[in-house]
């Protein structure tokens, strides 16, 4: 009875080590977002800001457009198209009304961010060649925790930018 | 007729340099707030992000909330008071439907900052000392071009903060 009793515990440690393995292999491939192979940029909250806006309907967010260095350099240029390295983030929080600024006020007129949004940060990152057949752009989305959102999710990204082509496939003009 | 034709001249080219150097000297000035003696802090557009917000009302603009080094450190340490040397800075734009969005979404849900507001800057400094009378802040307010609001305008600024004196009167909470 010892013999097999010692293969079981043997056999347990190894499929314990092999599980834990592929948990922590897992979570590492989960901060890789799908479709363009897109990982969270290092520092992006700390990045310079493009602009602001709010979305209403579904949305319903506030928004802030930052920018990697490349991509202030390039708009504040005025130069289209963006060059390879650019990445501009999107961060979204929910729009809330916030009632202590509004008391201040006397009237229900302030609204600033609340929780992070479900998809918190989009990114776009420009390389012409590998992202070639999407106008030169990988996009990503993320949630506050840094997990992608999946397939589908990611190809519906490009199918909205085209329309703003003749801006090199980016909505956001530079506030000044 | 000579000398008093040449000392007129000299008089006229006297008074043409005092005029310039009044002028060049006010414009100088003319950076300075009054009341608390605040200018421009160099390179403040390039500072982090604190938050968004959007007022409505006769304000009707979207704004960014950016702070210096010593303000994000303490935002994100969350210590109140605010030490010596913090810097916040509002900069503010008009509240801006944004019809080229809008037909991509397919309905009007998306607003965008528009042009800088009349009052498109404004600042609190932490002096714990020079600004004790006002919870140790001094305010500044700043159009786009630099020059700064009245004296009676920069009267208003510690009486609208003075609620949220358990924030160490800043309204703003940094956004995730």
């Amino acid at each position: 009875m010892r013999r097999p009793a010692l293969l079981l515990a043997k056999l347990a440690a190894f499929a314990g080590i092999a599980v834990w393995t592929l948990l922590a292999a897992g979570h590492q491939e989960a901060t890789e977002a799908p479709v363009f192979g897109i990982t969270l940029p290092a520092g992006y909250r700390d990045w310079r800001l493009i602009s602001v806006a709010h979305e209403e309907g579904s949305l319903n967010d506030i928004r802030a457009i930052l920018g990697n260095d490349v991509a202030i350099k390039t708009y504040r240029e005025g130069k289209l198209p963006f060059p390879d390295g650019t990445i501009i983030a999107r961060i979204a929080w929910s729009y809330v009304s916030s009632e202590e600024n509004n008391k201040v006020f006397g009237r229900s007129q302030s609204f600033i961010a609340g929780n992070p949004t479900e998809w918190y940060l989009q990114l776009m990152v420009k390389n012409s060649k590998k992202y070639a057949a999407t106008g030169g752009w990988g996009f990503a989305q993320f949630n506050k925790e840094g997990i992608p959102a999946d397939v589908e999710k990611h190809k519906t990204c490009f199918r909205c930018h085209e329309p703003v082509k003749d801006r090199d496939f980016v909505f956001t003009r530079y506030a000044p």
